[in-house]
Order: C-alpha cells, then structure tokens, then sequence
C-alpha cells in the first residue's frame, strides 16, 4: 500500500517511475502480482528481482520461515520483531541503487513511514540520513550527479499515506498488505491490524476483502 | 586471494571463521570451487547465496554480461571500469550483515585493498568509514554489541597481502583471482596483470598456471 501510493504519487508528479518487486521467498508473494497490476495501470516497467537466494540462507523471520507464525496483534507489540527480515530494506535499496547505476536513474524512492519506526530500524529517519550518503560514496563517478533516496513519507503515518493515495487515486483494492500469504487479508496479522487502523483514521473507505471482521470500527 | 588470505589469518588468530560466497552470475566461477577448498582446509562452514537474480536484472559488466567482454591489461586503465558492477559491494556487505545478525556473528570481515581504490568506489576507505555505522543504524536492537566491519587490508598493496598469505601458510595455487572465467588464470585481465605483480614485488613464488608467460619479471 505504501509502495503503490508513492508509486502512484510520482507518476502523478511527471516523474518516470519503474517499478521494482522483490522476490525474497516472502510468504506474502501475492504482493508481486499485486505490484505487477499496479504498474499495468502506470504504464510503467516492473522488475522482479529474485533474491529468493537470500531467504535460503536466512532464518528465524516469520516472513520468510515457514517454520516461524506471523503473531497476529498490533504492528508494536513486541511479538511483531519476528516479522524483521535482517537487513531487508538495505538489501532492497542497494539493488535498486544498482539498477539505478545501471539505467542512470535519478533517484530511488521507498514508502518507508512513522509507524514502521518502532519494529524496523532499517524505515527510521537515522538509517535514511546514513544510508543515501553511503550509496552515493559507494557508487561515486558511476550516478548521476544530484542521485537521491527519496522517502517522502518517513515521517508520516500511515493514515497520511492512505490520505495521499485517495488523492491521486489509488485503487486501495488492487494493493496489497497482509503478511500470511492467503488468499484474502487476514485482518489480525500486525500489518492488516494497521492497514484497517490507517484507513480508519484517515476517514477513506477500506475496499479490502477482510477474513475477519474490524475490531477498530 | 585477498579474501583467502583473510580468512587464513583471521583463522590463524583464533576467529571462528564461516566463509561466504556469492553467486551472481559471473563468469569466474570457479572462484567459488576455489573458496568451498578454503573451507574445508581451515574445516570453516561456507554458505554459498545465490545473487543471480541480482546478475538477471543488471546488465552492462563484463563480470557478468556474456556481450561485454573483459578487458586485457593494467587494472587501473579506465577500460577496467567495464568490470564495475554497481554497487556490488555493498550488497554483497549487507547480505553478510543480515546473516551476521542471523548467526549473532559479531564482525563481518572483507579483503578490499588500496590496488582496488582507482577502480572500485566500493572498495575504498570513505565507503567503509560510511558503511559500517550505516549497518550499525539498520539493525539497530539486532546486532551484538560492538559489531564490526573489518577491512584490515584497506590501505594495503596486494603485495602485502601476498606476504602475509606467505606468512600464514595460504596455498595461492588453491586461490583464483582470473576474470575470464577460462580453466587457467589468463595471465592478462587486470586482476591476473596485477596478481602476478604482486608476489613479483613481494618475492613470494607465485605458483599460479597462467595461459600466458608474465610481461612483469
């Protein structure tokens, strides 16, 4: 949802978005297809970049380990740290920093937000600030002059994003978030429990297909 | 050999060494049958990640692009800069930060030199000096306390390396440097060019199998 309102956002801005997914054996596979229909609807190129090698020799997340349950509850709650994939968005980063490189790209943009923070250091404004300086000096003489890692919402909620993504017209049925991997949204798990709050918050209509019903309104 | 020799010291030193490697699709693949026999002479565990799905999506190295062809001669020359694939190192740092975390290893260790500096922005003192407080933030909670990346040869030639591999008893015919992906070193890539120099000014017995009779002694 973050990733597809940004998505959207930039296009709607003029800039010429490629979308990138990643493939690192996620549970939550169904978010690439879900990614693919949004770039459809962008006209936009997407990658799929297989990193499923990594999964295979990382373990003990529940997003990836089948042998680890999502916990279900708020996204704060401490149980959620088993959903932390080590490093995961700095892995992701750096390979789209690489395929910037390659494609002389200006930028690359995530949907990092506020209520990421407390689970993941790797969406906190400090990894951004240490992040964008490493990448430019690790790719020096090979980006183009003025690159940037953009992430906009870093210091949003994800009420604000749902708020924006009303706005440039988002289809919020056609995204994606739940981490169990099934068919529907489950409703329970950290990230469903704070996608419905989201919407909530934000007074925009949740079009998703829930397994459960809302305990929030 | 850089690394070969790092992992030899390190082990010398009484590290519990894992030896990790990285298959990203690049033609010198052998170099991976070269570090399994590292792993088993110091009985050190050695993963293997699979980053080929990295390697499919980028395009434009001669490391890892069939239509690219490596280049013949010195290193520094700017046509070595058809052996940069972007931001390699930084990725290959961060999968080894994640396992780290994974594992509760507390360093990471890496065996970039000064002779890599001209070339590779990823190999020089201010990535490190940027990279190593930058894994620190994104795994903030997860990482043991005083974790390091180490890059102990970072301001060194690759002759002091070839003495200090002659010192802690590295068997350089078991190490593979060549770009080409041939079944002998080719003797002329840039990183045969400049293996060969380096035992010559070190006066280490290089028992490498070139293709080619050295242009250095």
């Amino acid at each position: 949802m973050d990733s597809t309102v940004l998505a959207y956002a930039l296009h709607r801005a003029g800039s010429g978005v490629t979308l990138l997914s990643y493939d690192y054996g996620q549970r939550h596979r169904r978010e690439l297809d879900f990614a693919a229909r949004t770039a459809e609807a962008l006209h936009a190129p997407h990658l799929v970049v297989d990193l499923s090698g990594i999964g295979a020799v990382l373990s003990g997340s529940a997003l990836i380990d089948a042998g680890v349950d999502v916990p279900d509850g708020h996204y704060t709650d401490v149980s959620m740290r088993a959903t932390v994939v080590p490093n995961r968005n700095a892995i992701m980063l750096d390979v789209a920093v690489a395929l910037a490189v390659s494609a002389g790209a200006d930028a690359v943009a995530f949907g990092a937000h506020a209520g990421d923070h407390p689970i993941y250091p790797d969406c906190r404004p400090a990894f951004l600030a240490s992040y964008e300086p490493t990448a430019r000096i690790a790719n020096e003489g090979f980006l183009p002059a003025g690159f940037r890692v953009v992430a906009p919402f870093i210091d949003w909620s994800k009420a604000d994003i749902a708020r924006l993504g009303d706005v440039v017209g988002v289809p919020f049925a056609a995204t994606w978030s739940c981490y169990k991997g099934g068919q529907q949204h489950c409703g329970t798990c950290g990230t469903c429990v704070e996608r419905r709050e989201a919407f909530d918050v934000a007074g925009v209509m949740d079009p998703t297909d829930y397994a459960t019903a809302s305990e929030v309104s």
